[in-house]
């Protein structure tokens, strides 16, 4: 499909809006929020008709059910993405927070202050709802945003997009702060991805093959999730009933997003114990199970683990199981196999308790809490733009503080530097 | 010219050698600087036989004077690089700092823990001490760091990057903790940008057409420093005498460096009181001035400014003028020409004060004072990787914090997930 769209202009227009929004008072940021929230509801008729035909178009080219669900709104999903808005209106507002100050022996006053970064490319996958989260997290951290989503969800998207970017322009900000790209032209998010002096960061969400394309083709930053491989570790000695309610919940409550575990690893000397009651209870509520020999031995029925068991994000219920000789044993099979999200351990040692925060190299280091507790939301910052599982900018769950960065200000009573002092 | 040097065994080495320095004490990292600095110091000899060999070769191939003394090293040279470790080994330790921790309503503990970001790759020119500066600041930040100097200082960097690393081993740290690529093959360096799952981070230090090609080749996320056109910009009702000392020293002082001034802008109501004196202070200090035809008209001699001025970064003794109309026409200058480097106003106004360290957008924002101070040293944090003129991870000066990355730490006593909650 060919369109002669001007991503270029939309982003030109974005970059402009970008400038006014930084300035933007968190009042009138709060007050743009409130009206999208309103503007959502008040024209949700407009939204379930647009939403009505691309759900009767995915149905008509055959779409999976669970593809279909996700992309249907109701009302009870209209008045959540709503709510959503509203919740971010009460956040505090990161621009302009002044993160230290400190006065130099020459009596300059240096600090750090929170800035936008100017324009963020959203580039998302089927569900809808990302359209409103995504315009309301980069409204708020005094970003515009460009929101591309998938061509399934086009008719929808531009509705929402529409209607908030009404809502925007009716509280006296940019009516270009939030856009919604009007095609499902491939070309268009190639040339969205090279648009380096317009836009500041890229934001893919969705499957493993969208994300590596986007790393692939894109001159502009990229902040991404990969995967979650998370793992739960049993240490010897750790208190068996908190370690099998913590990776109870890891595995099955809700087995299909990125924080739940994949891999279970398990200290000998608390093995035997330990798993034959878990297993049980893992098979009561349907999990299957594969494990390392030593597992299998120790529990009837196990299937064997095979190499790429250890590599796979399951998404299902469906564990794998490794008996290890050591704590080290285990820390090196993390780092061999984890994917950098979320990784646990249930320990009754201070020591190693300690040894595990510091040297798992991941996002979120637990100890003796469920991988699961891996959001925005759970971590206290209010709410989320996805999870990084990269190092550089963002690591972790990513919320408005994510959206900015750090200038320096600098007070001075006119000091000049002499270099040759 | 070809080589089979195997940089994916050298990147390699260098992973499995981050993750013993990551969890390297603070007091073993000093150690190991201490004795990077001595044993340059001790094996001095070594360097300048091999230092002498590539300055021979430079001047053989004709390479300017200019480009023969940054390559050459002597012993102030040499006691100043040692110096610069033993300074780094002074500052705090970065890694395992805790910035922020709080109890959620579920009793869970929630923090931030700084840690080394793993392995970074440098790519640089000429400078020998870039090889010792840079390797400090890695080893400091609990990061391995594979070190790509330019092929006119082969021999040199190669002796200093030898003998660091025999330090880095004495004191029972991984001796390919910090490495030196030994061959100036082009394809080496395409394939070290690559090394994605190997390498976490390439800092580029160079000229334009350095950062750009490593900007366009890498797989791996760059911080580079693009370049530096930074304004001072004098406000009506500005001190005139402050506003000369501090436009005087952003220009003169060391006209050569990123944090130099490129253009002046001046109110118009002030331009008369201050643009005569001040143009020929500059002329008496050898600097050539050119000016917008208000400027002109204000001060004879000065040459027209055309348009590709304002976006010259001249390193030089060379001032370009502009007279605006208004605080709002400065802001709007700065906003399109700008690099983003740093800004300063001069002004006695606290409201435009504010408004000028809020709105302009770049790395650092200067209040009555020289742009110059745009320096690691200068704003307190000891030492700098170079100023990054980016707006994800690091802007700014860089130092010790930004070569490490923050993961959230949790601690729990049992906790669970309830998504329907």
């Amino acid at each position: 499909m060919m369109s002669n769209f001007d991503i270029r202009a939309m982003a030109q227009a974005a970059r402009t809006a970008s400038r006014e929004l930084a300035r933007a008072s968190g009042e009138k940021k709060n007050a743009a929020l409130r009206a999208m929230a309103d503007g959502m509801l008040h024209s949700c008729d407009k939204i379930f008709a647009l939403n009505a035909e691309d759900v009767a178009a995915a149905r008509a080219e055959g779409l999976t059910p669970a593809f279909v669900d996700r992309l249907t709104l109701n009302v009870s999903r209209l008045e959540a993405m709503a709510r959503g808005l509203r919740q971010i209106a009460e956040l505090p507002d990161p621009v302009g927070d002044i993160t230290g100050m400190w006065r130099r022996p020459n009596g300059l006053t240096v600090g750090r202050m929170r800035v936008p970064l100017g324009v963020i490319g959203i580039i998302y996958e089927s569900r809808p709802n990302v359209t409103a989260d995504a315009a309301g997290l980069c409204l708020k951290s005094g970003n515009a945003v460009i929101l591309r989503g998938g061509r399934e969800a086009l008719r929808t998207n531009a509705a929402i997009g529409g209607i908030l970017a009404a809502a925007v322009a009716s509280v006296g900000l940019p009516e270009t702060s939030l856009a919604v790209v009007p095609t499902p032209d491939r070309a268009v998010v190639k040339e969205m991805l090279t648009l380096a002096g317009l836009i500041d960061l890229i934001i893919p969400r969705g499957g493993e093959e969208l994300i590596r394309t986007v790393r692939e083709t894109s001159q502009i930053p990229v902040i991404a999730h990969d995967k979650g491989l998370c793992h739960t570790y049993v240490d010897a000695g750790a208190d068996i009933a908190m370690a099998e309610e913590i990776a109870f919940n890891a595995k099955v409550e809700r087995p299909s997003v990125c924080n739940a575990m994949e891999t279970l690893l398990v200290h000998v000397e608390v093995a035997p114990a330990f798993l034959p009651r878990f297993v049980a209870r893992l098979v009561q509520a349907g999990v299957k199970v594969r494990g390392c020999p030593r597992a299998q031995r120790l529990v009837p029925g196990v299937e064997p683990a095979a190499e790429e068991d250890w590599d796979t994000e399951y998404l299902d219920l469906l564990l794998s199981i490794r008996v290890v000789e050591s704590f080290e044993e285990a820390l090196a099979h993390i780092a061999r196999h984890g994917s950098g999200l979320a990784e646990a351990i249930v320990t009754s040692d201070h020591g190693r308790a300690m040894r595990f925060l510091r040297e798992v190299d991941a996002g979120a280091v637990f100890v003796n809490a469920s991988t699961r507790f891996t959001d925005g939301y759970e971590f206290g910052m209010g709410a989320e733009m996805g999870i990084s599982t990269q190092k550089l900018h963002a690591r972790g769950p990513m919320g408005l503080n994510e959206l900015t960065c750090q200038k320096f200000i600098v007070f001075g009573e006119g000091q000049v530097r002499d270099s040759r002092r």
